[in-house]
């Protein structure tokens, strides 16, 4: 457990928009949204929620954790696969309710579980009136069925 | 209204991250998240959410269209301030869940709502065991004050 606590979001607008004060505007679910980018190049890795007790540790140790929806259990991102994620920088937009981090990757460089480097993989795009999907052609750069296999 | 519907999403976890089908899994609130940066040089603007509509009218249209938590509305991205979004590239992640939109933004290549290039002009940072923002330095494109002021 983090000791770190984050005060209540300000009513007034202006100190929450233009203030020193870092208070996370938590959503019903005490969950805000966590942007990734690459801190080198900039690519778009992944997107997440945290909770405070993830930001919290964020902050600390400089490696980013996340709350797992799914799962429901905080998330050492890379903690099975070794893609673990250090945070060069981390910033707030004008209303604290997102988060945007700039890491460096480390094992893999990879950061979606299928084993690609970012989890946005696929264009959107209209076709004869439906919307598809078209692979960019991003590859794996480990191998995922074996790195999160179950032990029997 | 759009015509545009999407699919329910698929059970199948392989159809879902591999499939050429769009089938955004919009929350309980009947939105997905929207990460949103700068077809040029890649900085991150904004991270808004999307009903079906608003997706809908996305693609159809090319031009970026929200849901508005606070107002509870359809938005059409600059429609006051004219700082209105083209998008170049729609991506979606491994699941689904979230919309990555590249984009070029008109009129005072602004998206802040504060009249900043990007929302998220604050780093976060511990300082003597508190969390702090600290400015990075960017200024306003355009005078929020007048643009966004209410008619008399």
């Amino acid at each position: 457990m983090s000791a770190l606590q984050f005060p209540e979001a300000p009513s007034d607008k202006k100190a929450l928009e233009e203030g020193t004060a870092f208070s996370p505007r938590f959503d019903a679910a005490g969950l805000v949204t966590a942007v990734v980018t690459d801190a080198e190049d900039g690519k778009l890795l992944m997107v997440a929620h945290m909770n405070a007790e993830a930001l919290a540790l964020t902050l600390e140790t400089g490696i980013a954790h996340y709350w797992s929806r799914s799962r429901n259990a905080l998330w050492k991102k890379g903690e099975t696969s070794g893609n673990v994620q250090t945070v060069v920088e981390m910033l707030t937009d004008c209303d604290q309710d997102s988060i945007w981090l700039r890491v460096k990757v480390l094992g893999h460089d990879a950061t979606c579980h299928t084993g690609r480097r970012s989890c946005f993989y696929r264009t959107v795009g209209l076709n004869d009136g439906k919307a598809v999907l078209a692979d960019d052609g991003s590859r794996p750069l480990f191998d995922a069925g074996e790195t999160y296999r179950k032990p029997v």
